[in-house]
């Protein structure tokens, strides 16, 4: 169970004075979600969700809520905030920020076919041609930096026989970034989207969701993170099939070039590293008084591994 | 038939080069809408109207796009346009300024009940409470003033008897103007907002469309043109339950004040007056090789002598 913060239908009326959605109808928590408290809110004009930010910086929240609405503005299907009558998009609820944001049809898959994949691919490359012209800029919270530093933290907590490999994957990735990642292209990218964070309608994507990772990064590290959950089974076996859908898809509206073709064994290493670490640091530290789901750091590792010994290639032939 | 300019496939897959709403699956033409050229458009991501604009003026495009983008991140169901990868909203299309816009689901209904004008009343009161904070001008293309020089123009051609009554009410309007009128609310008004203008999915408004007479206006103005259109009938008898219906939703949003109380019978002649007069013009100086619905004229002068008798109440008991 997710809701972490009660709401009562007095405090949805207050807040509905202050948009332009229509009078409280309804409204029911959602359990899904790890951070933020989710509420189904429907209204007389519509259906909405409302999220409470229990976890994010809360400076941060207007750069995510530019996005979301820079890329709903574009026709890339995505959660998306709406304005306030004063023109902004966060309200407090409860002491928390929140927003109201356009509910999406649709629901995640668990176990995504060749199809689903091959509409992630045109949605995804539509996602890194629109960001082209977003110019708010936000740091990685799980960056490079980050994760050396969590490495200090966990040296010590974990065998030392995997903080060895911890310490070398970083050092690794630490040469790419000066080498072969000097060139890759750029932009703000979700760098979050596990299968959890893609709503479909059929096999159609209806949205993307949860933007709260989303930074400045390269494209290829946004891919690489998609290719760990989409094309690998939960025993962590590649799925040619699921991406060569997704890059067929994909390369119709974006090429990757020469230097990202070049960099992408390196990345895919790269994104499996950034969760193997954050879900380390979940695992040994957890935060107190939280009630969340600790996610298992082993199949990343696993993952890691496989990379380092043979890495698929970023288009399938 | 109101395709006027004919698309082709290869016009549409250029246009959508310069979108990230994915590619080309289908399109077809639309034959509705009498100013403009409608297209629906299906691509990878999502459904379209592609619109051509044949008659509007062009430097008052961006007006209209603004409002539209405006309401729809209010929560405002309705029409509105994706943005552009360049971050505009316009493009060109067979010479024609083109808009790519959000496609509703639903349709107009001929025939309203007090259920629908009940769901309307909420959305106009929201549309209402949504433009304070748009801030761009646009003039009235059909203020008093046009009335004014339109009936010089129908001088002579039109019933001697039809004119004095024509001359008769802009006189009236004139003084109203500085009178009851001077301290009105204005904003930006749909100003058009006839049956044909509004999708319903069941009896619930899906959205408005057409905003191409949005202007700077009295907010009254946009009510006494929906009063006249929804709440009478086609032989324009008063349905007073249509009208209770609306309002009854509108008040609990956005309470009329006492100055737009007292000036309704007098805005409800000003409604009749504005269509009465443009389809005069169209019906007596039709464009030349147009292919257009001439409307007829009638029905809003036998408002207007109805009004001038008896106007119904702004707040039905």
């Amino acid at each position: 169970m997710s809701v972490y913060t009660r709401v009562e239908a007095d405090d949805l009326c207050t807040l509905l004075a202050d948009y332009a959605v229509g009078e409280l109808e309804d409204f029911t928590g959602i359990s899904a979600g790890i951070t933020n408290t989710n509420y189904f809110v429907g209204t007389s004009l519509g259906r909405w969700v409302l999220t409470l930010f229990e976890q994010v910086d809360e400076t941060e929240l207007p750069f995510f809520m530019q996005l979301m609405d820079h890329l709903a503005g574009h026709g890339v299907p995505c959660a998306h905030p709406v304005a306030r009558n004063d023109g902004g998009f966060l309200s407090r609820v409860r002491g928390r920020p929140a927003a109201l944001v356009y509910r999406l049809n649709g629901a995640s898959v668990e176990s995504p076919g060749p199809e689903h994949c091959r509409s992630l691919g045109g949605v995804v490359a539509e996602m890194h041609r629109a960001v082209a012209s977003f110019t708010p800029v936000q740091r990685n919270a799980r960056s490079l930096d980050w994760i050396a530093s969590a490495a200090e933290r966990l040296d010590g907590v974990m065998a030392a026989d995997e903080h060895a490999l911890l310490a070398d994957e970083i050092a690794f990735q630490q040469r790419a970034t000066d080498t072969l990642y000097a060139d890759l292209p750029t932009a703000v990218v979700h760098a979050d989207l596990f299968r959890d964070n893609v709503l479909f309608d059929q096999a159609r994507v209806s949205g993307l969701i949860d933007f709260y990772y989303a930074c400045r990064d390269y494209l290829l590290f946004d891919l690489a993170i998609i290719c760990n959950d989409w094309a690998f089974d939960d025993a962590e076996h590649y799925c040619p099939a699921q991406w060569q859908a997704f890059m067929n898809a994909y390369v119709r509206r974006r090429t990757p070039d020469e230097a990202e073709r070049a960099a992408w064994p390196a990345m895919l290493r790269a994104a499996a590293l950034r969760f193997w670490a954050s879900r380390l640091i979940d695992a040994h530290f957890p935060m107190s008084g939280e009630v969340v789901h600790i996610k298992d750091p082993a199949p990343f590792k696993r993952l890691l591994l496989a990379h380092r010994a043979d890495a698929p290639a970023l288009m399938p032939q």
